[in-house]
């Protein structure tokens, strides 16, 4: 290797790569060259570091890929716990949508999203996606805090905040859609329709239209509940998975977020459409929607991410803990030790996660031509002691305050845990005031 | 209230009391005498507070009982993370059953100990119960750390370590038990057979004869796979719980833990006999044995307790994750999001854990009368903001990490964050050792 002049390098700790290979190396240097990771090397220790304008000692931790989030609904941190262990219906008709017609101002989504971001950055995810009203706001909030995201405005069939009028959700999507494309390097716009069941199919395919003319990404909650799986196949005779196929809203740039109540033709569908999955283990859990058949999504060859879902169904945004969930979750129900192990969770809490939501090329995992989206975790706290695997412990003994430094396009995000583009202080006490009205 | 001299108060915290009405107090004043708590009560800010040799501002966080770990293995810290993802017999007999062979010495009992010790410290357990071998060991690394435990010799029909001979297997726990019952205010000493399988009925009733002798608890393995219950029907054409009542060892001071493969009758018997639960959500999960039908223990009136398992099959000790996955397992798996609520949850991991490790009268509570066992964990963290209810944030934002104050039995023995009676360098460093010979 050349001795090269980076902007920025992370030495003395272990790589978890993720790469193709998944390869771990210890003691390697990550060399960042205007945002993109140009070297991932074995760097012994006591031979002179190249010269950086920005240099991380790791400390003997663990060198990682930012975490990928593929679906959330940021806002909503400002509903964190508001309403837990509550039958589906009572959850969303008596707390969440007042709570929403009321509280989400574009003013109220700005201070939220800047609470999700904190925490996401906090808990080590680096890359998020996921979709709610007044995007235009959330968008703003989160090219401030400096996270990769892919952010969709919300289409559904009822007023909604922002977009009192139905019948123009779809052309405000699209506008939304145009006023962000390539306008900043981390955000890329989306489409977002909230369901099959909340959106009629000329709806469906509007949006997706709207969608595949700007070449984003178009999403979709899809048979997360057995009564939505019921009521589709009363009223069109297919399951929700066949009826957007039927609508030919299915394909390689949609994401579908649930699939709890797939069957095996449903996987086919979406294989041979190319569709990606977003995997909510702990909302899909805490909600008692169901336990969507991932190992068969895997065994398929789906491309598979794992998503937090929002603060108000889950309570939180940290990904490690939804790895660790994920991972067991599917060991109990097929009651089998070996499915989602720790490689195949990991993958998909980063490698695959991104490639769900079109960021393939861009992140997931440390490699030469990536983006420098990286964390570094620390190993020597009493919970991670002794380390056999990395990449058990990531998975299984991790958690999100574990992550000592947060990257994100080669530029530090957290150091020392500590925000540089977000005021903690001010942040916490907005969000307390807004909390107090809606508490009332 | 009169004005009283106390050894230690803390205030300015949210008291989270599990008592019998669940109270929950803002600006709470707890008072401390002795070890003993003497006094709960609001007390307003702004008033002089009442004289104490220590205070702790408790910075408007929360306090609440130190949390109750009714069954885990406290050496096998050192094989965290050892082998994952696998069938649990290759797990147990090419993995665990070697190493534990092998490594199971006094000397690495204690590190493994103290190394256990300080991680379930610095996640706010105060309380722990579990079983060994070596257990004297085990015990003198917990007396140093300052913990409250029921710590338990195994009894099994193998060689084990410390007790080649197994024939002398229920001595050798009985003279443990008189070494140590009554010597150490916080230890109170137990017996453990390992299982219905791997103990002969002549074993279990010669232990718990030891046992209930001795007027100490009883604890066992039982019903962990749909294997051993199908073993046991073959063998004695009984339940495991069924063949354990016929032996007589079930009473109101033996603890049965995991109880998975258990069904109504089983549910009877063990109400019927007032035997306590031990529920390992977490390790039933990663390990694929099933989940234990806990709802129906609840509904039955069982007391039940959270425990976390050993290291080596979960993989941490902290139970603030496993009341998060204990509340949601039984939502997915029963359809029902009503199901392990908030409330009932924190009761298993607190209250009613000290109950069902025979600890009732002593600690799991914030009321006048118990050890002062209580922790402070921080509540403005981003991951916990907004915060509608205290006990929905304990159970699905908080984890370890938060934890900021310990106390047992008016002990400090975590203050902010950093462990006073342990040597927390030297604990990683010599573990560091133990495990690089393990890894060999």
């Amino acid at each position: 290797m050349t001795r090269n002049q980076y902007d920025l390098i992370i030495h003395n700790g272990t790589a978890v790569t993720v790469n193709e290979r998944f390869d771990i190396i210890e003691q390697a240097l990550i060399g960042v060259q205007k945002g993109t990771i140009v070297t991932v090397a074995k760097w012994e220790a006591g031979v002179a570091l190249p010269e950086a304008a920005t240099a991380i000692d790791a400390g003997g931790g663990i060198v990682m890929p930012g975490l990928v989030n593929t679906h959330t609904h940021l806002p909503m941190t400002l509903f964190r716990g508001l309403a837990d262990d509550l039958p589906l219906d009572v959850w969303l008709n008596e707390h969440m949508l007042p709570a929403e017609s009321q509280f989400i101002t574009p003013e109220n989504v700005k201070w939220g999203t800047q609470l999700a971001c904190l925490e996401m950055l906090l808990s080590g995810t680096t890359t998020c996606c996921g979709g709610y009203f007044q995007e235009d706001s959330v968008a703003a909030a989160v090219v401030r805090a400096g996270l990769r995201a892919v952010l969709a405005q919300g289409v559904i069939d009822f007023p909604a905040p922002g977009v009192p009028d139905p019948a123009l959700n779809v052309t405000h999507a699209g506008n939304y859609v145009d006023q962000w494309l390539e306008r900043e390097a981390n955000i890329t716009p989306s489409i977002f329709c909230h369901s099959p069941y909340t959106c009629s199919g000329d709806t469906l395919k509007a949006a997706k239209n709207a969608a595949r003319e700007r070449g984003v990404l178009f999403q979709i909650h899809v048979a997360e509940t057995e009564a939505e799986r019921s009521a589709c196949l009363q009223e069109h005779g297919a399951t929700p998975v066949q009826y957007l196929d039927s609508l030919e809203v299915l394909d390689e740039n949609t994401l579908v977020v649930h699939a709890v109540w797939t069957n095996a033709e449903d996987i086919d569908i979406m294989r041979t459409r190319g569709v990606k999955i977003s995997h909510n283990a702990e909302s899909n859990m805490k909600l008692a929607a169901g336990i969507a058949p991932v190992p068969d999504f895997v065994a398929a060859g789906l491309t598979v991410g794992l998503g937090t879902d929002g603060c108000a169904s889950n309570n939180d945004l940290d990904l490690f803990t939804e790895m660790d969930a994920a991972a067991k979750i599917h060991k109990a129900v097929t009651r089998d030790p070996t499915v989602m192990d720790a490689t195949t969770v990991l993958k998909m809490a980063t490698r695959h996660g991104a490639r769900a939501i079109g960021l393939g090329d861009v992140t997931g995992s440390l490699e030469p031509g990536k983006q420098a989206d990286l964390i570094v975790v620390n190993a020597d706290r009493p919970h991670l002691v002794p380390m056999y695997a990395p990449h058990s412990h990531i998975v299984y003994a991790m958690r999100g305050a574990d992550v000592v430094t947060v990257v994100v396009g080669g530029k530090v995000l957290i150091r020392d845990r500590q925000p540089v583009t977000l005021d903690r202080e001010r942040i916490l006490a907005r969000v307390g005031e807004i909390a107090a009205e809606i508490k009332g």
